[in-house]
């Protein structure tokens, strides 16, 4: 009883700017069953990889992260943008189409020797996923697995990580 | 083997401003055992309730609704800040200490009819969830609940929003 998944991304034509089509996801989450069954095959990923921590950027790798730690009973920690963390934190920065941007993860969020899932909604250019992997490294976090919903080819993000595990559910 | 949640919490003082002690939720989602715990508690009230869909606002609300919307079975529907959403919204303002802000959800995100439970991390003024609540009733949606890991009592968040069930695991 499979779902065909494709059926729940909504495909937004010249979103965020012109002929760009963006991926959205939502109408997945929105459905119960395809949520469940999109977070099942990536928590048997996890289970397979031995996590014992997922982190996720901000904000949407959250919606697919906080399920897979809570389903496997192991931890989840965000990867923030700056202001919202309010105890120590570590940064790591990447480069936006035009300037750059941060992350931040809590110091205490991640112990040494920790087998970390990280995931998130979309590899695109794999930015956000490369900060939020340094972040995980620097506490000495160990990189077990990367995991997605979709992945777009054309952005060669997959390059960007070459030293990971990486799986998707869909490409586009 | 029920565990106490208090202890998965970290008061931060000073926090974002002087006088004011922040209540993080981030040790008790780093940890495998309390997240779970917490969200079971936060389930069985969504089950009582008979939720169909949850719905929480950017961005803790999702780590919080999530996990719930996937052990139920259910979906689950972001509430975000201007700009997040790429198709056709509904929008509610909600006043800030200084100015206001606004919060969105996609119009169909609910479906007429539909009970929803609302969600967060901490009950505080109750602004940001009165306008996640307007949301889903301007889309039909019923909300058969509200539930939050934290209440601050001291800003009287229940007042503003008496006329719907709450539920909280912990109040300061």
């Amino acid at each position: 009883m499979a779902l065909d998944l494709t059926k729940y991304i909504a495909s937004v034509p010249d979103y965020p700017e012109k002929g760009v089509i963006f991926r959205d996801i939502s109408p997945l989450m929105a459905d119960g069953a395809a949520y469940r069954e999109a977070t099942d095959k990536l928590v048997d990923y996890a289970k397979d990889k031995g996590a014992e921590m997922v982190v996720g950027p901000e904000a949407r790798g959250f919606i697919v992260g906080c399920p897979i730690a809570y389903e496997l009973g192991i931890g989840f920690a965000p990867a923030r943008k700056q202001g919202k963390l309010p105890r120590e934190t570590v940064k790591a920065t990447y480069d936006l189409e035009y300037g750059t941007s941060a992350l931040y993860l809590h110091k205490d969020a991640i112990k040494p020797g920790q087998k970390v899932l990280v995931t998130d909604d979309l590899l695109a250019t794999g930015g956000t996923i490369s900060a939020t992997i340094k972040l995980v490294e620097e506490l000495g976090g160990i990189v077990v697995g990367t995991a997605f919903i979709i992945e777009l080819k054309d952005l060669h993000g997959r390059e960007k990580i070459s030293d990971y595990d990486i799986f998707s559910l869909m490409e586009y």
